[in-house]
């Protein structure tokens, strides 16, 4: 047997040739399929990046409206999950009932090798599982989806229960195209290792929101959110900002483990947003909190290179499109499941099952 | 950066150290903390192993009662999970139903890090799953389970909906024992990649159902059935035997990808599968098509090693059990989630984010 490896958390163990997208943390580049991500974020919708990631190349015209029209006609839940989303108890948390909602929509027919079809249906059928289940406890009457509106703009009518606002829907379709996709990341590494066994399609996402549901990958979004709103004000963001670094506190928003210059993700985001931030005064104070903790971070921590990342601007959008912190994670999902069904269909045309070792440090029996 | 290593399937490649089992496919060893697991399948039962392999050591009289004491209160399914069991589609598979039952049973007390009480409740209750969906697949009224049997009588009693035979739950006991835990096979794996985010126990091991669901892994079990059934007659073993190695088929329940040598869990369900088949004239034709395949193996396939593998006795089992083909890989879960939760305790209690990395393979934006 060849010599062992040993590797715990895998860092620098590369597990897969992957067309799908380059992670660059030291350039700050970010690639999806030989396109700059920051500038799909900004020129393109959900359906055209989803279309990229899972066919290979934009959609023409035509292909964009058969595609268009098939996610919106699939959108709809069977009753059965519908009534499990019904009965799953009051506290339960959001990323647990989707995780359930989507282990729910198995159908027979699903089963090795998944397919195109598969992955338009269960794409689609996500935002309705989030915002069923948060009318629900909401106290409002799901709203059935809407077959005129794109993705995003149905998602967050859903969500919010009302017609959704064309600049909150810009704002909220560039955070989910930047966060489609990112690389071996745990849950689509979990939803690939399903995958390899010739699992289903189901399994393999039901396992990706799993990993994305922990907070150490998923992240704790209402942190940023809870941040802003202990600092309150734009006066008071520089005296608690230097009071968090003096205490050597955390700032929430900036640092990322992989991007060392500015994240990608943040720059195309801060462009998208700024649209927003005219009419909207909690924005704004994000803006302005973000240029006091950049300039205090050189101050305290020279040379550590932080910088605002994605988690920051994904609060300020989302806050600033209405949707609640409990929402965060969940709309993470929406957007990182088109990720998570590119990769098992990448991993199902070149299948080889993910197994690694253990070592054993137990006693032997007597 | 240091230097990368691909290690595509990370064969070779050690993600942990582990005290929970050696699995030595040379010597045909598989240890569980120290203990042959071949002893502890003929000598223990369900409860006395899950003991050891969650808390490290065999347990005492009383800790023994109070495990079986908290597990049988635990049984008890809420009453979402049986209606939303209820109102899944009736083609849908068990295992996917499974993957929904147990997802549904979080609960908003959840979370990181996992504890020993989720893991007995999360245990005692994915019987009850199986069981309960079986009946009404069946068109029975699913029986509540009955605290006055062990784990093992209790699931034989409601899956068949009647009182079980001695003989059967011994020989149950023992296949459910030698299948509790296999070092860092893709179910065990995807289960730890899924915790190591700081998700919850239920997370996990949905994830390790979806995985063990995929045939490459959870097997396809019923194959072995097929091939008795094709057989029929020991009078046609040899004859349909040698067919099918002319053909180059390869005969289902033989050979495994680690044991080169018999696999021990094979050797020990033979051991106490020899006191059920006095009575059963499946599980005789089962050792005679035994003798007849190892007999042409070694003439076929000299050199090869090419042993009974667990699979072969599982179906036997199983079938001399009655439990039916679509059973066999819940019933696998049923033991296997014993060493998922293992693996999630011991994943947690130095938890590393696993995290591995992709080589980029498409082109560069222009």
């Amino acid at each position: 047997m060849a010599e062992k490896i040993t590797a715990i958390g895998l860092e620098g163990i590369v597990v897969a040739e992957s067309d799908l997208s380059l992670v660059d943390g030291k350039n700050g580049h970010l690639v999806y399929r030989g396109h700059w991500a920051r500038d799909l974020a900004i020129h393109h919708t959900f359906e055209e990046v989803a279309h990229l990631l899972w066919y290979g190349h934009l959609p023409n015209e035509e292909e964009l409206a058969a595609l268009q029209a098939k996610m919106a006609e699939a959108r709809t839940l069977p009753e059965h999950v519908k009534q499990a989303l019904d009965a799953i108890p009051a506290d339960v948390d959001a990323m647990s009932a989707l995780r359930s909602g989507v282990s729910l929509l198995a159908e027979s027919s699903h089963g090795w090798p998944p397919t195109m079809e598969q992955v338009i249906s269960l794409t689609a059928k996500i935002p309705t599982i989030v915002a069923y289940r948060y009318a629900r406890q909401q106290g409002r009457q799901p709203l059935p989806p809407r077959a005129d509106l794109g993705h995003t703009a149905n998602y967050l009518y859903m969500a919010k229960g009302k017609e959704p606002n064309p600049a909150h829907v810009r704002a909220l379709d560039a955070y989910l195209i930047l966060t489609q996709e990112h690389g071996m990341n745990a849950s689509t590494f979990a939803a690939r290792v399903v995958a390899s066994t010739r699992s289903d399609l189901v399994s393999a996402v039901t396992a990706g929101i799993g990993a994305l549901k922990g907070p150490l990958h998923g992240g704790a979004p209402s942190e940023v959110t809870e941040m802003m709103e202990a600092i309150g004000t734009k006066e008071n963001a520089e005296p608690w900002i230097r009071q968090a670094l003096e205490k050597g506190e955390r700032l929430m928003g900036f640092g990322h483990r992989v991007y060392k210059t500015m994240d990608p993700r943040a720059t195309a985001l801060s462009v998208v947003a700024s649209e927003l931030s005219k009419d909207d005064p909690w924005f704004e104070l994000a803006t302005h909190v973000e240029q006091v903790a950049l300039k205090l971070l050189r101050e305290y921590k020279p040379g550590r290179q932080l910088n605002t990342n994605v988690e920051f601007y994904a609060a300020a959008v989302m806050r600033a499109v209405g949707l609640p912190d409990e929402l965060f994670t969940p709309t993470f999902a929406v957007s990182r499941t088109v990720g998570w069904c590119a990769h098992v269909l990448e991993q199902a045309a070149n299948n080889r099952i993910i197994r690694p070792e253990s070592t054993y440090t137990g006693s032997m029996p007597v």
